[in-house]
């Protein structure tokens, strides 16, 4: 059980963070305390704000010593609930807001060190003020932060190429449950000196320690990109001319997303400025980037020639190539928009799945059918990464029917059929929000015993007080 | 402390596993219990050869009951000893030799699912078949297997591009230390289910638990493959070489590897059939390659311009592209024979490091300088890696003196010196041999207290009978 925090332990820590560091105003916690999606809300004695790394760790001592939890907290961005307290009041949120720093940034390394404050797009920005970029990037860029990116292994929409965060990160600074420091920034390309911690670091939701720094990997920017709307009227289709793009481009494909028609019309319907890419509406679209770097040949003419290939076999109906950075914006903003169409269209029980590349296009449709056979009348929207195995399974309220009712009647029973349907494919129940606090009993519900053995035992053995974001990940 | 299998404990394992599973006699064991180098023999009371992942979860079981070692062991060909049991014979060797199955090779899905004692040149064979290939490779590939290139995290000669064998593993089947199946196989692109117990065993050197199979990333084959030996004055130009190429190239470049002079010299010396690949000879050499798929442009002409245009500019002085096949074959040969010429000359205290590679042109002449200035008459032959930033930092006796009795005297306290300067860069003492036996005491010596901690309650938390692979890795 964890112990709130007594007024002499917070006097402490007021004294160690000052002002700038350290708060427990109402109006101060208020905008922390509710999670991304609005779904969660908890309490906290205080708001920490370290400076950096060496008040992280006297934070993380005197915690562990009082029992106290703590948790970490970048943009509070996640889609699980990851960074929201619980309603015991006990907590403290420990923010990166401070450590925002771009300590580095070597564009003949291609590696920069950002501390864990630092905002996606502002390390964007930067690298690409040194003819660099950093290839990952989501919807929320904006708020979300280096250390929770890192500690939730973000993807996004680069993954194809460039991997999950997991493949960006070459180092990690990060202070663990017992207060040491693990000084592993260095930028190896290779290092066996046992266990990877970066690796056990990278996705543990800050349940392992906080990470207030990493070293992640930059590339050239690209100085060519090529942009594709494809119409097409099956999902296999869709898998097969993945691999047609992928043997003609090779690494140069970025993207690969799946969008149906009723997403589309959704889009097209609530989102102000677009229009249809194609001339006709198909079953199901495809939107497709491939970039090359400096020097290298523009990917677009080999594209263009992949999908008049594909047209002419029958393969897909329409496509469409962006002839300019506008129309390429154009087409990234159809599919970027999916789900703030959805949301204003009505709620939708959520589901952020991975199978087998292999496996996705017959689950997009069979999965579908059975889950809408199951629950009469609801009406499944499945988007997103295609070449990753991983897309946004949701399951849309029966028409008519009262959305907020129906979703906490429903939502469970839903979510535990998408997710053994899942498990049959030897899928998972979570591509790249993570676990948090929503989808915890799921996890915990699905996961074999070996697994949540392991788990359980790492986390004890890092954690033995059971301070950090207690409630997350592991019950 | 381990205890001395008893004769009831042997005979329940004989009649579990079967005479093709298990063996006492000397014969059958010899063979195992000498590691690849021929610095380390062991004992071991029994060599088992599970059938299957079933048959190694009931040796698990019956091991951690009794408190028997385990010693999981592949095509024992690690670099550090890491499959060399210990003097005490308490031990049971566990070979992956008879789990030698491809189960699955899928070229749409770019996966292979392959059993832990599958051989790599075995695996590169059934790939190729395919239209594909798996892209990790090493001088022991007619030996190692897939089950001990996860566990030891495996390098090679083309991880610039690919990745080291974490990149390369996109699922694992093991057995853990309880005995539980860690069924991990799915080749989900993304997964965030918690810690990455994947990303914990490969490189765990058999101490967590055993592979027993792994899901593989395929990629392509080769259509094209240009290969160019480069002569230069100095290591800083090999540097901005490779950052122009990289520019140019992207990510076709696989391999950039460094070979000095006298390392040329050695090779041409000791090694059959080797021709000097340049009119003249240069104090460092570059072995480069470029490949490309099916359908993407041929990487010769690129290739052959940069390196036209760097010796124009004075960055370079020399360089040839191979003209054939066999012209690129003789120019690996040159690279890879550089170990064999190098032994054929004498001993060598050996190691392995890893450094940011921004640090490595320096540390290749300034490193070596100081190494030779500390240890009067030794000569450091340093080659390897360098865009990886992992160098064979090697060195060689005094001429004249009796070698092995060099080694015996002076190797601690060099290896300990190298290491410390490697420590200062921020570098590593193990870039991709792992620790095993040979390198624990100079691990232990210079890892930071976090790192260590960590690793122990890790080690602690998943094998509390500390059966798997004692004395590897961590003391």
């Amino acid at each position: 059980m964890s112990a709130t925090p007594s007024p002499a332990f917070l006097d402490t820590l007021a004294d160690l963070l000052g002002p700038r560091g350290f708060t427990t105003a109402p109006a101060d916690l208020a905008p922390w305390l509710t999670d991304w999606r609005g779904r969660i809300t908890g309490a906290a004695a205080a708001l920490l704000s370290p400076a950096d790394a060496a008040e992280t760790q006297a934070i993380v001592r005197l915690a562990a010593e009082a029992g106290v939890p703590l948790v970490p907290q970048g943009g509070n961005t996640s889609m699980v609930a990851g960074a929201t307290p619980d309603a015991s009041g006990h907590a403290l949120i420990v923010s990166t807001r401070r450590m925002r720093a771009i300590r580095s940034l070597s564009p003949d390394d291609n590696v920069a060190v950002a501390e864990a404050g630092v905002i996606l797009a502002d390390l964007h920005d930067a690298a690409e003020a040194q003819g660099r970029r950093f290839p990952l990037s989501l919807a929320a860029k904006g708020s979300a932060t280096i250390g929770g990116l890192v500690s939730t292994n973000a993807g996004g929409t680069q993954v194809l190429r460039f991997g999950t965060m997991r493949a960006l990160v070459l180092g990690i600074e990060a202070v663990l449950p017992s207060g040491g420091l693990f000084d592993g920034l260095s930028a190896l390309r290779k290092d066996n000196r046992g266990y990877d911690l970066r690796q056990l670091l990278a996705g543990a939701e800050g349940t392992l320690g906080i990470v207030t720094a990493a070293s992640l990997r930059l590339v050239p920017a690209a100085a060519a990109r090529s942009v594709a709307w494809v119409g097409l009227d099956d999902t296999e289709a869709a898998l097969t001319l993945l691999r047609r793009i992928e043997a003609r481009l090779g690494d140069t494909i970025e993207s690969f997303e799946i969008v149906p028609a009723e997403a589309l019309r959704l889009v097209l319907a609530h989102v102000h400025g677009t229009r249809a890419p194609l001339a006709g509406a198909h079953p199901w679209n495809l939107l497709i980037e491939a970039t090359a770097p400096e020097g290298a040949a523009d990917p677009r003419d080999a594209l263009t020639a992949v999908l008049g290939d594909a047209i002419e076999a029958g393969l897909v109906q329409d496509a469409t190539v962006a002839a300019s950075e506008a129309q390429a914006d154009a087409l990234w903003k159809l599919r970027e928009s999916v789900s703030e169409a959805e949301r204003v269209d009505g709620v939708a029980a959520k589901h952020d799945v991975a199978l087998p590349v292999s496996a996705m296009p017959r689950f997009l449709v069979a999965g579908a059918d059975t889950v809408e056979r199951r629950f009469p009348g609801v009406r499944v929207l499945a988007f997103g990464h295609l070449g990753d195995g991983n897309v946004h399974f949701n399951v849309r309220a029966p028409l008519g029917a009262d959305d907020r009712a129906w979703l906490a009647a429903e939502g469970a029973a839903i979510s535990a059929f998408v997710h053994d349907l899942v498990g049959v494919e030897g899928g998972s129940l979570s591509a790249e929000h993570g676990i948090g606090q929503t989808k915890l009993a799921e996890f915990v519900r699905t996961a074999s015993p070996a697994r949540l053995g392991a788990l359980r035992a790492i986390k004890a053995a890092l954690d033995p007080a059971g301070i950090m974001n207690p409630g997350k990940l592991l019950p």
